[in-house]
């Protein structure tokens, strides 16, 4: 049993807070935010304490790990923290919005070694894991092609838009890190471009909606990345991995199987309305394979604090490329 | 909230108490089992009580509702004992083993009347629901011919066909109430033939593993129903509905949305293992509308003992078809 | 290069007459028609020869074979004629609708045995053979049930309703040649039931219009068939087969492949409009299998007489289960 | 009826020589390859002249058009002559291989005008052609995205390779012309990379046999191309436009629609073994589709000789871009 800290009380920390208290192996021990209101209404729900402050947390003996799912801004000395108080932590992305925060983060990760999972929870979706499964196995030969597709069906707040970084940095940093864990390599090079057609306030943010990105490995295989802030049709993820001597595919899954034939047509349900709604069983997955690790159980593999820092320097080098119209070298930062 | 007390901590109590601790408008306040070590267990993971005794429980002030989960041959008396104590009572299917016991609680039932609802918790599989709302919404026009398909990964334990009544009685029950609650009317008359292929054991029991089935409503539509005790590929459970102007399907559900191209086949993944796993979220969602109407709120409409009932009597005819290989008429009871 | 003479220049004829002219190893020689006007125009067409009476085909030296696509009460005379000519014959089902005429034919051709093609083209549709080609492979393990359903998209006429012979002997005769050819063995016993759901003038003729059928294998198979003479969605033909091993189906066949994903619905491309749009490519490789016997090329197996003569009996069997509402056996007569 | 004269009596002029030959509205009147064996074959097959020289088919006076299926080296001056004679023209792709012959056959066609149709066969292939439809008709809104994918089931032999341009200008120009005719605009700009990742000859060629390609229109519109010069599944062609309003694509089309389940998988079948078993019914409609127009019966649009010259110069900036792996913009030259 792993007792666990929460800090966060906001959608994505209520997500966690309800799998921590259920998950057999899990309890939520203690809930900090700095909205103390939504803390104690978290809470009150399973029964755990209300944190008054960070540093009660990092203090306390009965948490045996945090979880950090507050805002942005706060990951960066949250993570440091518990690194010092050698407490496991979960946390979600991104480590920091600076770079240089971020190496900092990472070094003293380096030099005081703690398990640290950044929360990719992409990574436990059960079709996107049995593909990455099919293409470790071999089952397609060597990967020539990777396609991703990651459209969002609305798009989030401008406040959070103007906040976020733009789309590389917030929406296909998901994107990087499944391509990478799935390729078993990190790619060399990136060309991105991208437009601003849905909305004039994102123009006017500085950010593109709508882009697409060629990130090159240095074997030669090729992979393309589509991003959208909108559809008229609900969340779209895919992934397909185009091999020598096969194709394999994370397809998209449907709301229900039904469907109704009527004239020359057949309607059939379609997509989940949102990214939560279709990515919703990977957090308490995520979660599993971290309890486990702690434990020392059979668990499924768990992204780290390096697996953060390398989605975030692909995100730098996109976001290099698109501003210049030219491809991008990556540049890869290692900790001394 | 609604506090139930557990009749039953086998595998499917352990669902229901499982579902009933976490749902957050349920308290598993009791749990009881002949064998009390089962149901230590049980309320033990969610903190519930465990009753010494049936009388404990429906004496208690802090039981709102119970829940039958224990064996076939104690339903009737738990139904008559919850209806005595107007106690509102969730039951597994069936009623009873015999006809005359069923109808004697039916009876009970109808002169004391407590809200009693019955697990037939296929109604509540999200697939099965949409296809009954298209056909009740008349998408499909004029229901002329249904096809339900039910086929087991594996037979249960010979101990159970043994007792269980027969195919008809334990297996397709499921497929007879789902009919009537999709059609909108009753059958009047049944053919059913069967054929024991699997195991010796199964035609020395008496019972067949392979059946099918054709039901004729008052109106001329037709019903055909067939039935398996194992396939060589998991769980297989369907539903088309076909009506004079299109037609609707309720259809497999694959476990997981990945395919892989190679050579001139496509493999995908298959279907669930069993029954459970696949019929699973249905179970929390029949609770929830038990809960729902118990407390006032919107909520689907559940089955009720007159539901139980009905299926029954389908399973009678069609009992009478089998032995005799002639279609036979279903009859229907009803309280006076 | 098989030379052909065909007879009958209606729907059905001008299709034959097509293929025989385009495929590299027919010729259509000869066009015969009772409406010379049409013969005319079909073999202008394809610059083949009329011939002014059947006597004339038949003395013909430049005749190989005759198909025979004319009319039903012609079909038993063209057949006595072609065999007594030694010419093999390709000949649309039924052979007549006289139980004791066939039995005339078939004995006939038994004692002069000529190579006699019935034109049961359905065997020859790609998904269709697929399917077979597994279950007598033993993909599936021993067959345990079968599942047909055929389905028009419009009735035909009510003229060819009122002389055809009912459902079974003009729709369901194709699933009966399919069930026995797909299993490998033949059904003893048949169950019928049907209603007249659409057309008051279909029941005035004495048919019915939407039926259910439960055939028996003697070493306890079933298979179920379900008809109707109308869809809301086009034409609708499948087979599943359940063995006890696996399962094997041949699908719907949509017209295009093409979606639209919209709103919280994918509309897909439907079924073909009717019988002939998606069975017309079986046509042509049924001329390839039977020229290529004729000519002692490597080629599919044709349907026999044998074949169209067991397929009649099912049918007559079906017709009395479903007047007498019982099962009914089927009795298979074979010439001396 | 249009009597056609075919020049190239190899694989593809083979194709056009049956379809010219059978279908109703157009007669294969002449045929002339310089290898005079390989007419006289094909002409002797369908009844059809063997013409001795390029000018005695230009001449003559039964001739109501050509078809130019010969060798790439050949079209600009068969093109010509065509235009000369005053002979609507039917074309293959490419134009020619140098840019500066391409735009004097344009110039010279813009000066002397006849009917000229370009070989996209692919325009005319049912699913692409229903995707078209319902992008030109609104259905996804402003269209924001398209994807393609061109992936070859085999290479074509390394003595091609070494004379086709590269794998932008023989393969993937059909996907440039079926981009602008999808979206209804021409690109402005093209970012192209790629690997030889499957065979050191192809390396030798300087050619590549995977890459990526994105394409951006004025409107800040996308698209993405791959393709590949292998594959282990068969050919595999498909086309998304997502829009402002939802997605419509064009899927892959299987062999045959049959499904095996067994254990946990689900064995369907695959993709055409090649392009042409895939793309071959396209090739008769856009046969069909010229003779309409010649004819002045009601027919689809055909692809002309700027559409031709509009892929090819796309083709020539993508090869640039891949050169200099930097995006070029695309230059579209017009006749004066």
């Amino acid at each position: 049993m792993v007792r666990f800290a929460l800090f966060g009380a906001g959608f994505i920390g209520q997500v966690h807070g309800g799998n921590l208290a259920t998950h057999p192996h899990t309890r939520l021990q203690y809930v900090y935010d700095v909205n103390a209101e939504a803390a104690q209404r978290l809470a009150g729900r399973y029964g755990a304490n209300v944190a008054r402050s960070v540093e009660e947390i990092f203090g306390a003996e009965d948490v045996d790990a945090v979880l950090i799912a507050s805002s942005t801004n706060t990951h960066a000395d949250l993570l440091r923290a518990a690194i010092r108080a050698r407490k496991p932590v979960y946390c979600e992305k991104p480590i920091d919005m600076s770079l240089d925060r971020v190496k900092a983060v990472v070094q003293e990760a380096h030099d005081n070694p703690v398990p640290v999972m950044m929360g990719f929870s992409r990574r436990f979706d059960p079709n996107h894991r049995a593909l990455r499964e099919a293409v470790r196995a071999g089952e397609v030969g060597v990967v020539e092609m990777i396609h991703m597709v990651c459209r969002s069906a609305a798009p989030p707040p401008l406040s959070y838009i103007q906040v976020s970084g733009g789309q590389f940095r917030d929406q296909t940093i998901h994107m990087f890190d499944l391509l990478c864990w799935i390729a078993g390599q990190e790619p060399v090079e990136v060309y991105a471009t991208g437009s601003s057609m849905m909305d004039p306030a994102i123009t006017a943010a500085g950010d593109v909606d709508t882009s697409m990105l060629i990130l090159k490995f240095a074997d030669g295989a090729l992979c393309h990345i589509d991003n959208s802030r909108h559809t008229g049709y609900g969340y779209d993820e895919r992934i397909e991995v185009f091999g020598s001597q096969g194709l394999v595919e994370s397809r998209r899954k449907p709301v229900r199987e039904v469907a109704l034939y009527k004239g020359s047509k057949v309607v059939e349900e379609g997509m989940f309305a949102g990214w939560f709604e279709r990515m919703e069983p990977s957090f308490l997955l995520a979660v599993e394979a971290f309890a486990a690790a702690l434990e020392g159980r059979a668990g499924a593999e768990y992204p780290t604090l390096m697996d953060g820092l390398r989605a975030q320097m692909i995100a730098e080098a996109a976001v290099e490329s698109l501003k210049r119209n030219q491809p991008a070298p990556i540049e890869y930062w290692q900790p001394a």
